[in-house]
């Protein structure tokens, strides 16, 4: 295996990943982002997010929703009449509490991200919950290149090179959307009824900007941690890990100054003689290290994750975790008897998060190194998202991001000459208020400040009806979660506001129609 | 030559077009859409505008506006990462009034449609005459396919065959126009400079849609004459050939009668022994008619022409006419003293269309018949436009649409399946005023009555910002047109109307621009 661990510059994104078709990494005909031999201190990556560490769905999570699995056959290019193979592309789908055409019943559409879309269906359960008071009916479709939506044929065949994955874009996807949903309202005569747009993260994005592209598909979106403006320059590269190490130090300004000076320490560990041996054995890990780079990156993994997750309550999104897990790992690293060294700390705090159910007995690296294939070809073509870290507030190690070097591995990896400017020029970002306010209205951007994408989202009301709805203490895609016992006062009021502003668009909506039939 | 006067499904658009290389119909790769065997009636076409008939531009008209003339290289797909080849897209520039960053100087950019560049730019005096007053600058960039943009390095490559012409579509030359006008202002570090757009016939289309798909790169568009709403089923598909049929009406209701009856006068004529002999006699043919089919296209393309141009003063936009020339065609066909055949008074009619300056000794029925091979390609693709003649309302042979049959058409000479829902999918349609209303800005749609192709346009006003200029006497785009001292108070004060609307575009932005530089 060319990857374990040695992952350099993994840009994967924060966004829910699933692959349920193990690929044999070296059976992989698109080269692993993971093979440059990693010198220290390691380059800053894109944090990767749900993609290494996915939590299986259950066979409970599974029997929670209802919904029928169909397949659209879509165009592989949209937008030229190239002759190219018709892809399968999947989509859940369940009408059981719809109001059907007649009373104008809503669509609700997620846009799948990248991964299964089962995985996003079980644990986006705010969409499966509100649908019954809306007499909406669910719809989940699958984005291209993902879970079983694989054009050519098979995941190898549709990963086999760049030619192969030309297709995989945002833009492709919105049209895919488009497609099915409109096909599939006329067969159902119901080319009336509203469509409502939700989506989380990258699929948050989507969901924002086909409103924005396609404001005659759907009346309205919920962009939920839709990280927007991660685009050239409009914020700045370093916010990311900002957020992240602000997490940490809201809790503990020590435990945050403890894994500041962590890297130095591992460093330093790490070129003694029998250093990587001795690092090893202090982080349990089931094969021997082979660089200091590869342990950071998975402690730099860990703490990204971790902020991205610091749901108030426990939870098994990625991974079984307390609530408020960055509290918890704190509080074991603050909490060892003076005198435990900084590794030993170190590991003890991340086990919070790799090992909460205490079942694992030593730990891989990266046990899915080629999960985020697809979000690695995105980010190397379109969703070029500069990131860095910064000297001072930033707990982890300094990093200036650099787009030659991106730019190189890229092609390394891909053989494909990355896009950094066109997401704004298809999409906008600059100046994004002025684009939003005269052009746009129903978008509602939701974020948690605990949510280190955040700083990458709209974060204010730009007119009556694109709304911002931040939370103080929310994390990445919190609102579109199941609804828990647990769920704290501000999230129920959060949702509600939601369903309120859902209802207003469909209000509007069916008034609109209402006059145009009384015309 | 497989074509001339044959043509039989020619779904050439109203839209202007000149093809300065001139290409041999038998040498050209695309089979000819003229090479049906002709029977009687002919089916419907969708009208040609002005492919046939352009008027070269004259070296006078050349001088008449100072540009220079640059390339940018493109992207073929816009919309994946497929390895193809760029290709150099011509532009037409002028800075000479621009008021540069500094003062936020506008960008006026004219949305090339289906035909060589310049000749949109020297019949589209209202941009240039108005650009000194805004201290604009003009840009004018060419449709890809068309003119000197040529993809695959020369006309006869890019039009080979539907792998070559596969990326002839809307969508890529909006994304077009986005990237070019986006790398201009960064190099010039215009990025904050405002672009207003313009546009006529397929430009106003484009120029609308461009407004409404990127709205962060243009504040606004005049879209003049764009029929955005010929598809599918959105308006009755008679509307054409009624609103021409209308226009002969409204000047003399025998010589509506006169061409009404002439068809059957014409068939019975050609069936007759002789008959195409006569008939050929009859309308001084420089060849020999082969059908009455032949002929009734060429007289049907002048009756649309005529409608089209019907301008209030002489103009040679296509072929140079009398002020009000439709007028000047019923003076005729009534005019004549009694007796004079049908087809004799046909005859005089349509001269004052193809021969008003008196210089043809005889006609040839169609002497560019591949002038239009892209934007038949179009025609086959996205821009499906159903249109029928209806048995009242129509002085044309009655003809009802069908898909079926142009499906087929259209696979026999491109090898290409229409996609005839796939604009309105992509840009809207249905239901237009509520997506217009709800989520459009800065677009005013001009119309002018006289204008077939008005029926298919926006004629009411949508919103504040979204505002139809109507007027009865005008045709087709008449606002773009240079300003001539004939000019009637009405499109004087239409074009007022369009500037006040402008400059309050371009203020509200300033005055946006002013207001986040103060904050």
């Amino acid at each position: 295996m060319a990857a374990s661990g040695s992952s350099t510059l993994v840009f994967s994104s924060s966004f829910a990943i699933v692959t349920i078709v193990t690929v044999i990494a070296i059976s992989s005909p698109v080269p692993s982002l993971a093979s440059k031999p990693s010198n220290l201190p390691s380059p800053k990556r894109l944090p990767g997010f749900l993609s290494k560490h996915w939590h299986p769905i259950t066979p409970q999570q599974r029997l929670q929703y209802q919904y029928e699995t169909r397949y659209f056959y879509q165009r592989l290019d949209h937008f030229s009449f190239a002759d190219l193979p018709r892809f399968p592309q999947r989509y859940l789908i369940n009408s059981q509490h719809w109001v059907g055409p007649s009373r104008l019943g809503p669509i609700f559409l997620y846009c799948g991200n990248e991964g299964d879309i089962e995985w996003f269906a079980v644990n986006s359960g705010f969409v499966w919950e509100i649908a019954p008071r809306f007499g909406a009916m669910v719809l989940f479709p699958e984005h291209r290149y993902y879970g079983e939506s694989m054009p050519y044929g098979s995941r190898d065949e549709a990963y086999k090179n760049a030619t192969t994955l030309a297709y995989l874009t945002a833009e492709q996807a919105l049209a895919d959307f488009t497609v099915l949903v409109t096909d599939l309202k006329r067969n159902l005569s119901a080319e009336a009824c509203p469509v409502v747009l939700f989506g989380g993260s990258y699929g948050g994005m989507l969901a924002a900007w086909m409103r924005l592209k396609y404001p005659h598909v759907a009346i309205g979106a919920l962009a939920s941690s839709a990280p927007i403006l991660q685009f050239e320059d409009i914020v700045p590269p370093e916010t990311f890990y900002n957020i992240v190490s602000n997490d940490f130090k809201r809790e503990s300004t020590s435990c945050f100054n403890t894994i500041k000076e962590s890297w130095a320490a591992l460093i330093s560990e790490g070129l003694r003689e029998n250093g990587l041996a001795q690092l090893t054995k202090t982080f349990h890990m089931c094969r021997e290290l082979t660089s200091t780079g590869d342990l950071i990156n998975w402690l730099e993994d860990a703490y990204s994750y971790l902020a991205m997750v610091d749901y108030p309550y426990p939870s098994a999104f990625m991974m079984p975790l307390p609530g408020y897990p960055i509290r918890e790992v704190c509080r074991k690293i603050d909490g060892l008897p003076s005198g435990t060294s900084i590794p030993e700390r170190i590991f003890e705090g991340v086990s919070i998060y790799y090992n909460y159910t205490g079942e694992a007995d030593c730990f891989e690296l990266d046990d899915d190194p080629h999960g985020l294939d697809g979000w690695n070809w995105q980010a190397c073509t379109e969703m070029v998202m500069p990131i860095s870290s910064s000297r001072e507030a930033s707990m982890f190690q300094t990093y200036d991001y650099n787009y030659s070097d991106f730019q190189k591995e890229c092609w390394k990896n891909f053989r494909v000459v990355p896009r950094p400017k066109w997401i704004t020029m298809q999409f906008g970002g600059h100046d994004i208020k002025t684009a939003l306010e005269k052009f746009g209205s129903n978008i509602i951007f939701s974020n948690g400040l605990l949510d280190p994408w955040s700083g990458d989202s709209v974060l204010q009301n730009i007119s009556e009806t694109i709304v911002a709805l931040v939370t103080d203490e929310g994390a990445h895609h919190i609102d579109l979660r199941p609804s828990t016992p647990e769920d704290p006062d501000w999230l129920v009021e959060q949702r509600a506001t939601e369903i309120k502003l859902i209802q207003g668009w469909i209000n509007d909506y069916w008034e609109a129609k209402k006059t145009t039939f009384d015309m």
